[in-house]
Parts: C-alpha cells; structure tokens; sequence
C-alpha cells in the first residue's frame, strides 16, 4: 500500500441546478477527491487551506474518512474559498456566478513532513505554481503524479502550466480543455500531442460520454455510466482523478492494464457524485453501493464476441 | 444461418467535407446497411427502388457482395434519388444542400418471394408507410425487425412512424431523435419511453460517442473506435445497423448478451465507414481488417477487476 498526497482547494461551493438551489456547502477538488480516495483504505493526506470561517466539522468529516488534514492551514483571520455557479438545463454547462479566492491567493501549500516520501501524488485543480511547489516539497521521486487542471490557466498561466505539465506522469483534463491546450480537435491528436508535453498517460474526461485513457498508441474507454437523473455534477471530475490516484496508491500499480481499472473506479464513483447535491452522496456511499456498481460497469460494457 | 430483407434508399450522393467534395457518388441506407451486411455471409436481399440513370456497375458491386438485388426495381424513365450534403468542420452537424426524391416518391417495395420468409427485416430509413408495407408482405413472422428513421418523419409522419414502432423489435435511432421522440433529455428515461412504444430493444447512436443498447433494465454501452481523423461520415449510422442486423442474422441468436455482441461489429464496421469518402472504404474492407479491428475494441472497452 502506498501514500497518497492530494492538494487542491477545500472551499465552500453555493450550487444551482435545475433541481434546486444550496447555501454555502462544503466543497473543494481536495475534498471531493479526499472523499473518493477515502473508498482504498490507504495513507492519504489533504494538502489545503481554509479560513476562520471554515467549520470544524468538514475537517472531521474528512479525518473520520481517514484523510489527513494536518496539512490543510486554517488562516483565523481569513475567509474560506468560496465558488457559486448555475447548471444550464443540459447539465453540460455552467456559469460560475462567484469566485472570491480569500485565503487562497496566498496559498503556499506544505506537505506534512512523513508524507514527503508519498508514492502517488494527487495534483488537483490550482495555480500550476502552487502545483509546482508540492512536487518541489517531495523527498523522493513519486512513483505516480497525477494532475488535474482547466482552462482558465490556459488562459492565464500557460507557460507555468506547461513547466509542470513535464514534470508529471499523467494529466486529467476534459475534451474541451484538451482542444484548447493543443488546438487539435479530434482526442487521439490531441492526446499525442500532451505526450509530447511530458506525461506518459492522457486522460481525457468526456463528461456524461465517458472518459478516455490514452498512453502511446494503446486506449481504453471508459463509458459513464448513464443515469436517468443528473442531480449536481459538480466534484463529479475530481472524484474521478481521486478514485483514479486512491486506486493506483492502493494497488502500487501503474501499468496500462491497471490504470484501465482506475479509470472504471475513478468512473465508478463519479457516477454517485452526480445523484445529489455537493458531496452529500460522498458523504455517505459504502463499499458495498460501490462494489455493486462496479459490476453494473461490467454488465454495461463487457462482452464476449469469439475471435478465432 | 438466416435471411436478412434489406429496405432503403440505393442513391447518389455528393458529399461535401472539410477534406473535399465528390461528384455525385453511390449511396443510400440500404446500400451501406447491405455493404455490412456482407461480412457475415448469410443471405441478404436489398429492397430498393432507382431510375434509369443507375449504373449497372453498382447493383453488380452489391451482387458481387452476395446481395440479391431482384428486389431493386429499375424505372428507366425515371430518376435516383439523389442527396447532397456539406458537413460542418466539427463533423458532427451537417447542412443538407439538395434532396431531390424522384423515384423514391411512388415507391412501393416489393420483398421478393423466396425472401417473404427471412427471420431478419432491416428497415432503412424511409417512410414509415413504406417500411410498414414491407412488413405487410412477410407471410411469416420475422424474428427480428430492426428499424432506423430520422427526425424528418417524426416532423412529417409522426403518426405513421407511431404504428410502425409498435410492430418491431429494436429500433436504432440517434441521440437527438431519441429526444425529440420522447420529449426527454436523458437517454434512460427516453428509452424507456420508446419502449413503451413497443419495441423491447432500443439502441441510441451517439456518433463520435458510440451506442447505446437498453433492454429494460439492461444497458450495454459500446465506444466508436476514436479516430485521429474522421474523413466522412456518411453512411455510418446505416452501417452500424448493417452490421448489427447482419451478426444477429448469422448468429440466429436473438439474446442480450448476443445483441451486445452486435453493437460491437455494428460499431466496428461503422468505423471503417468514416474513414473514406462514401461507400469506397466499406467497398474494399477484407475479413481480416474487420477481425483486426474487432480486437482492438476488446482492448478499447476489457478490463479485468477482481470483483470478490
């Protein structure tokens, strides 16, 4: 079993869906990938930091889940990061309403000292600075660094983006963002060209189609597992990176055959992230919902055509 | 081994994409459906209707793949139906330029005798009154009746096409269709709703994103093949329900389990299609490339998670 570091925002999130509306909930890529990692029984630490204002409860939540928040700074005088946005109807789109980056804007994250020799990192969606000063903090090489991003440091921080991007093994990032990044638009060109960036493992998040892991000229794709009722997708990318990275820290192995397995897990769970609001249904999924799931995912992909 | 009635369109077409134009070029849904349907070598047989102007070299080229064309009839004086079409640079939106319907508008399929009895029925996509005659002539009851339609008939003949989807057994229709049929966003619940309607199978293609299969509470989810280039589609959506009408022809085997199988040639064929302008790649396409190819879909979509 390895160590697990994942760093990315722990915040509160205001949500509108068609479905309904949320005050401030708890929210953040650290926490939902926390949650999702927490399924693996592993060593896993949050790499975060909060305001005064942030609840304690969240914090225990999270350590009841066997996340490490020793490493999430509470800045008493500061405000917790805080994002709103609205769904559009097709649940495919959203505007973001708010973003008030409070304590974030000066974020230097650290890395609790026995976690420095972590085998698999989990970069989550931030500055691709802040990205860099975690890998910076390790002592010895990871065995996998996995890392999440978005357009908007496209947009504002590319060449920082793309330091970091060299230096990982696999980068998670949607259809979208993957044209954007490489101004190809079919995925398999697309994906070629982030190999050339740096990282040996491409995953390319397709939303409600599925997600696609590309290393070299292999592939594999993973469907989503359709739903009669999209409820919330938020969190629903992070929980895929951490059900991806917990299963990888888990089983200690990164081969393509095995990664095929943390992308379904990663999927697995994306898959209860969306059914309510938030991290409402994160909170309280069990081994068991997972492992029945699990076999839905191969009922609704597997096959057994003979080839002579 | 079965017998497979094929009913659709055998036209020209000229196509226009972001890679280049034909001229006019062979065509039609059940020249592709009966191009699939040839890899399986069963007994097929086209139901068509063309004018004068129909080169002899092109029924020859579907004899040549063992399909019977006595059920093609030939109206010297008259026209084919011609289609012409330009495709938008993301390919998956497109701009029909000129339909011109000549014969196709007093077409009245005539299944021929030896093939009144086939277990398989293709229904192409045409007018729901046309394909409703076709399944007026079966002096037994088929197996299966597959059937494709678009939205043109549900703007123009909803009704019609309403009786006709009673009678079959799987309908494969695209996802906007679906949506338009049902009045439903989400796949699951529309397909519910279409089997409602009758048909116990129910298949969505979602192009680039691959088919769905629904049968009750059953889903099966097959990935298109991710291309770095898609030249053309044309024609794929009438080669994936060749091949699937084609496989359960061969198999005889109605199951499923085996109907997944017959998503997965349907997609394997459909991704050869679009590899070529019009019908030119599936004209030349060998066994073996199909065999190739099919493998790499065990490798696309298999994974092998000890579920205990």
């Amino acid at each position: 079993m390895s160590k697990l570091v994942i760093v990315g925002t722990v915040a509160f999130d205001a949500i509108e869906t068609p479905f309904g509306k949320t005050d401030k909930i708890l929210g953040g890529a650290a926490t939902y990938i926390g949650l999702a990692a927490s399924h693996f029984n592993i060593d896993a630490a949050a790499v975060s930091i909060v305001g005064g204002d942030f609840p304690q409860k969240y914090l225990d939540l999270l350590s009841d889940k066997n996340i490490d928040v020793s490493g999430i700074e509470i800045v008493t005088d500061g405000k917790t990061f805080f994002w709103s946005g609205k769904y559009h109807n097709d649940m495919n789109s959203r505007d973001t309403l708010v973003t008030e980056l409070n304590t974030l804007e000066d974020f230097n994250p650290v890395v609790p000292e026995n976690y420095k020799d972590a085998e698999v990192v989990m970069l989550g969606n931030l500055h691709p600075l802040v990205q860099a000063s975690v890998l910076d903090q390790m002592t010895t090489k990871p065995k996998l660094v996995v890392l999440d991003t978005m357009n908007f440091w496209m947009d504002i921080a590319l060449q920082d983006l793309k330091n970091v991007i060299k230096r990982i093994d696999v980068i998670t990032i949607n259809d979208e963002e993957a044209r954007q990044l490489t101004g190809e638009y079919s995925l398999v060109v697309a994906a070629q060209k982030i190999h050339e960036m740096g990282p040996k493992y491409v995953v390319i998040k397709k939303g409600e189609h599925g997600a696609l892991l590309f290393h070299n000229e292999q592939m594999f794709y993973a469907p989503a597992l359709p739903l009669a009722e999209v409820f919330d997708p938020t969190g629903a990318g992070d929980t895929f990176a951490g059900g991806f990275a917990g299963y990888i820290a888990k089983t200690g192995d990164t081969s393509f055959e095995n990664m095929k397995n943390a992308v379904i897990y990663g999927s697995t769970l994306a898959s209860f992230c969306v059914e309510k609001f938030g991290t409402e249904r994160m909170e309280n999924l069990s081994n068991q919902e997972v492992h029945k799931r699990l076999l839905q995912f191969k009922q609704l992909t597997q096959f057994e055509i003979e080839l002579t």
